[in-house]
């Protein structure tokens, strides 16, 4: 039997295989569950804390939305301002004083290995929201349970990741859960944001099968799923080598006619320009329906920590 | 039989006078039932995101009083720093997004036309509760509300706005939806901020008696209600004409005492100096009930939108 | 009986001893009812408003907390930016608004006397959660249920007070209660930062014994508790003096050593440098636990302003 009760959510590669199907059979039931019922009742009287230290709509909005979905309820800090970290706290004294508040602690922070020295000052599960350029395992994990569900099988996918990867923490953590799944994958970027080295042969090493290119239409052709990711300006010191850049990861109508088949398209999202919003009714553009997945994915997350799991 | 269910509350003018109708009635059902009971069962489990890029505690506490009071939950971004925006994220995305949390939203952006996209991006209810120059159709309901309790009824009113009636979204909502009921309107405000001529010729050609003057007293004697907004200083690139201004629109003791009659008064708020403190405990003063009755409305709102208006 | 049905807590010296042992009761209470439930129903229903225009996260989230686990709910403005404050409205007007939506207010304001114009101008009870350089009166009183909880009781007590004892609210409101039950008071700080001698002399009058020295390890070779707190480096010009005053007053394991007896430590927190981490495992090292204890006296208060305390 696989539990999760007590446990922090640090880190992408943590997870057992066993662990990560539990994790999608449990999101699985509360995505059905959910359909019935707005809300439930597992967590009535838990507190969780969201503690972002580094600000994030998009991430702490889906905790609160997962949390208050099980019933539980919420204290927030939104951002750091407001908070003793300006005073000169630690963040080990920010989380043992939250600790005596909340049953579980959300954590976003712009320093790696932050939510760490969280997660061992507290005695509450502790769920890393983002460390900085660190981790940010469950979008890794509602990334995995989104592909599951639009593919039917985590088994012999081919994937191309495209964008920014050499700063994306993102698509560092996906990896390493596809790699569990044995999957195919093509790595598109630019030169200069290339898949960090050490991942790359870390993978080879474990016998996965890895492309890279700078063709994105080329590696879209032998993939079943295009994870689609935001190349930021700031990353680049000359502009217009950022513009051509940006212009070649594009997905648009154009693209998706030129691959005579369907494709699904995944993003973590905000996006700026890199897929057209024309993109967004077509069946295999996944990434709204991802944000949902998150909601379910949290949700299993929160109530496996709290050892309220359903069977 | 009226029904919103499903649908947004955009504009000002979208009503017909059966809704308005219905809107009062249920906002009516709701003040009583508070009497008894601090909060009822109605949106129990359904979750409300209140999207603020542009800050108003006083707007997102209402409505999060009013989805509280209903039973149901809510999920908060309370100033644009802390999202995704900032990453140049566009509001239909931020819409679509948040609909993947929530049942119900409302907004407030800077930008006039920002909640008809955030409408457009959502399936669920999208309610405008502030889009810059454009509308703030929940001010003007509870307005409407406001002034039927006070005054009995919506009927042969004689009502003088005061103020800056140039910029004020609350006022051009407000005289949209009297203008149904028929009242005859005085506009009471400095040569420079004059209700926009369109709107005043709109009026006229329904029918509408709308008289403009610059002397409140001459106005306020032929009014039962006084909607008093405030001046703003950065209006004015002539701070002496500002100061002048400013002196002859206030309310205070001696106006009251002048007019030898009861006079209702409403103020969206904030105040800063147009309603002297003393006149707070005058019998016609309802503006902090008025705050209170935004509560019953927006409740009613939140109810009919999701369909579960009570009959 | 003791009631506090519909009273402000505004000042740490509006209470009677009385008073003090039933908020201790009440507490207590709570604390053992959380051992076996996560949550109580005893406000279910009602709302609790924060309003914090100085941002502090420990207290806000305390009260949050406290509420959540009574059943109740909570609107919260979690900084002044966000709020009408900036357009000019005074805090009257904010607290008389608020006081339309919520049964009870929390507010923080940097100005000395706000919490009592809030509470003047609002039915609902106002709890003051700090006012400026004023009061702080949950502080001190959780502080109080602190001391009795490790101490045993809070008679014959005798207590070291460390730190800036010039300008911390924290320990202007506390001696004052102290003083309720005789405690024999060492105030121990540099010259520079020692007590305000209008609060040393108004004790010594009450026949309160004090000392003053600038020796902390003297001070505590006579005590049974250390309360310490922080020394801020904005107080003072010359730096070198802040550094070796700041030296001076630092537990460590050294210090604890050196007094060959058990020390309950306290601290309002949060701390930088002024008790080591590594004395966090001293079993006399009560600080958290001071935090843990703020949400069952804010519990104690909330029921108790709300007429729903326990018997």
């Amino acid at each position: 039997m696989v539990s999760l009760k007590g446990k922090d959510i640090l880190h992408g590669n943590q997870f057992s295989k066993k662990e990560i199907d539990a994790i999608i059979k449990t999101a699985g039931y509360f995505e059905k569950a959910l359909k019935k019922k707005d809300s439930l009742n597992l967590l009535k009287g838990k507190i969780l804390a969201t503690l972002f230290f580094e600000p994030s709509t998009r991430t702490r909005l889906s905790f609160e939305t997962a949390m208050q979905r099980l019933g539980g309820r919420v204290i927030s800090m939104a951002s750091a301002e407001s908070s003793s970290a300006a005073k000169g706290e630690t963040v080990a004294d920010t989380a043992r004083t939250v600790d005596q508040y909340a049953d579980v602690i959300v954590i976003r922070h712009p320093r790696i290995g932050s939510a760490k020295e969280a997660a061992d000052a507290a005695e509450a599960p502790v769920i890393n929201a983002g460390d900085g350029a660190g981790q940010h395992p469950t979008q890794a994990l509602l990334d995995i349970y989104t592909i599951q569900k639009e593919l039917g099988s985590l088994k012999n996918l081919r994937v191309s990741l495209v964008g920014d990867l050499k700063n994306g923490r993102t698509v560092h953590a996906l990896v390493e859960l596809l790699s569990l799944f044995r999957a195919k994958l093509h790595f598109v970027s630019p030169e200069s944001l290339r898949m960090p080295e050490e991942i790359t042969s870390q993978l080879k090493e474990r016998g996965i099968e890895v492309m890279e290119t700078g063709d994105m239409k080329e590696a879209a052709l032998a993939s079943d799923l295009i994870y689609m990711t935001r190349i930021q300006k700031e990353r680049f010191e000359d502009l217009s080598e950022y513009e051509r850049v940006k212009g070649s990861y594009i997905i648009n109508e154009d693209l998706l006619k030129g691959l005579q088949k369907k494709m699904t398209i995944l993003h973590p999202l905000p996006r700026v320009d890199e897929i057209n919003p024309n993109v967004d009714a077509y069946p295999g553009a996944a990434y709204f329906r991802q944000v949902r997945n998150g909601v379910f994915v949290r949700m299993a997350l929160l109530s496996m920590v709290m050892g309220k799991a359903v069977d």
